[in-house]
């Protein structure tokens, strides 16, 4: 039995640097669901509809988020677009704004008013490098007509984009968001320490036979090979400080996933973790080591700490409720088959299977 | 408006070298729909429950099909087992069988009774050979725990199997069956005139990006990149008589493909494309000179009849039926969003979406 030793372990509480908690109905849903995944700061992403593009849209989405959850440190974003300028930057600093999130037009949920040319955004990359605003990343080269960019080539082709701007921008702290590949991981290494990346819950698990025909282990960037998500399991336990946690917990009503009301549409893309998202790196650990991918040793709680909540702070320069810790246990606690709130129903990840659980000290 | 000069095209009646007719209810549903295809020829898979081991459930299985559709050619098939002995080949050509169809265990529909060693068929492919009696192979490497094998390169992985059989049963017929990839086809290629291959419908159109959250494009062996694609759709036209027209049309429950009653299964693998097999295959190749993969001069009378009728029946050695005649016409045809039948619903590829016509003579 793995993972004994951690049994009972205390560890400061996570923190998710890649979260969706959307608006409406859905934020009122998910939004509480944070702690129960053992976090208390999340960076939040800016892909509502419409994007968040603005430091008064931005800084209102917080009050919504923080009156659902006072207890939750949300750490907001804007989403990369013409409308934002120089001087935004500049303003989404002294507000508190941590960051811009970069998505190529269309190669996720609501990434229709994404970045096409980045050249155009150079003035703004040039204005966050100044403000030390933090720049991510949906490392993903968008599929045009013709091309050979397939879901299985995305990272990989957008790598050259990621060296080309932290070459233009070295003080430029970026992270390329939920890494999904040995080559996205090793690109990031290449770069300086003001690079770093997310890694996600869910793909420590999946691979591209998970994804085909099931639309709930479905996301982008999609899972790719066993070899590229054994070098994910490793890097959340090589303690290298460019590698941290962030969910891109993504919820979507169970109806859209299972192709809209007549089932016939394309599944939306997006795993939900919020409410497991600890417990889910843990048992993916567990499994790591049951498959020989990594070692027992490997997975101590100096590395667990770390990876879901030290490096991502350093990183964010963010360190305020370091001080609330979280007690992990192995255990028979079994993932909820799907969380409703009135017309909403949403399917967790790993939906009826086992994981280890999370309580607050 | 490419293949304008196809509009009213005669062709002979399409042979499909692979079909899933099912049993009970769902062949009821599904085998009156061949003709409607354009096609009065089949070969039909061996996969039923149990799978069809002994001439006698052939036979059996043969008689409930004609019943349902007396103007359809069956070519009926047994499922490679180690029930099956040599002797059963000597009885299966006398009763006038097709082929064997061989499954490696655990890659696709009702497969968990296929072969995990090819060697232990050594003697039953020898008598096969003597017999003439052909070979069908799904060609995919099982996904054995902790190999790096995933639906992306099982068929790749599978053809040093193909080649090894090939060279050690020369004068054996084989099939390798829905290929998808390039690298396939060029094996196949290499292989001397007893080795050839079925390309489906579906194959001309998908790629690993439609496959992704979208269980109606689910199947194995799953679509590849879009230079797998392209080779495919040239590799029909090219006037090799090694590829002919199989569509591995394999009709599942609606409810099956959106995960079952629940929606939290996988899907089942499987595109159903019978009743529009020959406007498919049309629709494709008007797809594939607007995207400029193949030009429209490639695209003539000769190799529409070689492809859907005279190689495979030539390969097959079965040339019944020839005389009947299709009329084929670019038009407004959409295809039915669903089939219904008692409980039963089936979603067709490419369900409301514009495809040519198909009349008999």
């Amino acid at each position: 039995m793995p993972l004994e030793k951690l049994n009972g372990c205390e560890l400061p509480a996570t923190a998710d640097f890649h979260v969706h908690l959307r608006d409406a109905e859905m934020m009122e849903l998910v939004t509480p669901t944070i702690r129960s995944g053992g976090a208390n700061t999340v960076y939040v992403m800016p892909n509502l509809i419409p994007p968040i593009t603005t430091v008064q849209a931005a800084l209102d989405y917080k009050d919504r988020l923080q009156k659902i959850e006072p207890k939750v440190n949300f750490l907001m974003s804007l989403y990369l677009h013409t409308d934002i300028t120089a001087a935004t930057v500049v303003e989404a600093k002294k507000a508190g704004i941590t960051g811009i999130k970069s998505y190529p037009a269309g190669v996720t949920t609501n990434s229709s008013s994404g970045v096409i040319d980045y050249e155009q955004f150079f003035p703004i990359f040039e204005e966050m490098e100044k403000q030390d605003l933090l720049l991510n990343l949906h490392g993903e080269s968008p599929p045009t007509p013709g091309s050979d960019v397939t879901v299985l080539n995305a990272e990989e082709r957008f790598l050259p984009t990621l060296l080309m701007l932290h070459k233009r921008f070295p003080q430029l702290r970026i992270v390329l968001e939920h890494c999904t590949t040995r080559k996205a991981l090793k690109a990031v290494e290449q770069c300086g320490p003001k690079v770093a990346a997310t890694i996600t819950a869910h793909h420590l698990f999946l691979t591209v036979d998970d994804v085909v025909g099931d639309p709930f282990c479905y996301c982008k960037p999609v899972a790719k090979t066993p070899m590229d998500r054994d070098a994910l399991l490793r890097a959340t336990v090589s303690g290298n400080p460019k590698y941290f946690f962030g969910t891109d917990s993504a919820p979507h009503p169970a109806i859209a996933k299972r192709g809209g009301s007549d089932g016939m549409s394309k599944a939306a893309a997006g795993v939900f973790t919020q409410p497991y998202a600890t417990q889910i790196v843990l048992s993916a650990l567990e499994e790591g080591i049951e498959q020989g991918v990594i070692h027992e040793d490997d997975v101590t709680e100096e590395k667990l700490r770390h990876f879901l909540s030290a490096f991502g702070r350093t990183f964010y320069q963010e360190n305020d409720k370091t001080s609330e810790r979280i007690v992990i246990r192995k255990g028979d606690d079994v993932v909820t088959d799907s969380l409703t709130a009135g017309a909403f129903e949403v399917v967790p990840f790993r939906r009826g299977q086992k994981t280890w659980s999370v309580k607050w000290k």
